[in-house]
């Protein structure tokens, strides 16, 4: 039993859950509010950043990155075909590129800030950054979703997944940060075929399911998160 | 034979030549000027960023932290003692956490802005940021300076080094990142003893010469740069 410390509008937290998801493995959640910036939380991660994961007998395992390696090294082996870093020193460049990118990169472009300004800011108090959004950055985090997604689609044209012809964390990278920004309406799916069809084939796997049953209490998610055919 | 397009005030790819010069691999430099946009360059790492690593028969590597896994994947097991990554799953959660703490964090905090705003807008040209080093950004990122050694120097305290017992790819990032800024003469090495005499240990190692011999013109390096007993 594995218990993740996320937030459920955490990109790289979602992305936790995926991987766990695609191994079968269980796990307790904790909603964790990070600008609180909760002592016990920040014993656990000096970061005081989501996601942490717990694994019973281990130090506590923090950020998406870190996870993922971590599970590499203690399941990865044993899940054959289903394994989602692949074997070949090669292609584990490419994965784990591909991870960065969305994890960090998307994630610092686009996703984070959007997810900041029109879900966190809401819970935040005034002296901890809350308010009313800020329409410039959420503008120009837009205008980043574009070229992201143009990217996606220009992979998912060249290969069968993202990173070669199997599914691996760089799809499910892709599709968590995607997924969090979808249900506040902020992905133009129509800008690119590829990259839809792409994400429909991810979002229809089992794993993707939790997330897409989840709902925010005031924050309606748009018309796309759940139709598996939007 | 190993190839890396860096800049020699990248912290990352300071990072990365220690870590080669740890493993006695030899390495050929090339000089990137990220912010130039040149698109060889951006065909090896659509990120635009450096460190990127060419070892033959293999797609570029891009980051430092995707390089650090290649080199352990690749060369850690034949190093014995000397390895950088240590090979218990505890201790792995450690070093990379810490190796994510400088590389990301502290890069984020403190090291690139401080590199941004006093090395590389030398070089730019107005159009892409170039000009004045822009005070509030060198205050706030020095404020953060202060914060990340006294997390060093009680690391330090604690342990041999930075993640336990043995020297670690966390030690080497701290100290790739501490050695551009140390350059700069923007690390208070009086406000904490046991992260100074830490450094000292480090630097005082072969694989950190090639960085200390290397000044800029126009740019003369701080009085505790090269000293090493500063």
């Amino acid at each position: 039993m594995f218990t993740l410390f996320h937030h459920p509008f955490c990109p790289q937290s979602r992305f936790v859950r995926l991987a766990l998801g695609e191994y079968g493995l269980d796990l307790r959640l904790v909603e964790e509010r990070t600008w609180e910036r909760r002592e016990a939380f920040l014993a656990l991660n000096p970061a005081g950043t989501t996601p942490v994961l717990i694994a019973e007998g281990r130090p506590a395992i923090p950020g998406a990155g870190i996870i993922a390696e971590y599970l590499d090294e203690t399941h990865g082996a044993g899940m054959g075909e289903r394994r989602l870093m692949p074997t070949s020193i090669g292609e584990r460049i490419e994965v784990r590129r591909l991870m960065a990118w969305f994890n960090d990169k998307f994630f610092e472009e686009a996703s984070n800030p959007l997810v900041t300004e029109r879900i966190y800011k809401r819970f935040m108090d005034e002296q901890d950054g809350g308010g009313a959004p800020a329409a410039d950055v959420i503008r120009a985090a837009k205008a980043n979703v574009r070229y992201h997604l143009a990217y996606i689609g220009w992979l998912a044209k060249t290969r069968n997944y993202l990173a070669g012809d199997r599914l691996t964390y760089a799809d499910l990278a892709a599709a968590a940060h995607l997924s969090a920004i979808d249900y506040l309406g902020d992905v133009p799916w129509v800008e690119d075929d590829a990259a839809k069809a792409w994400y429909a084939r991810v979002k229809s796997r089992p794993s993707f399911r939790p997330l897409l049953s989840e709902w925010l209490a005031g924050v309606p998610a748009s018309r796309t998160y759940v139709d598996l055919d939007f």
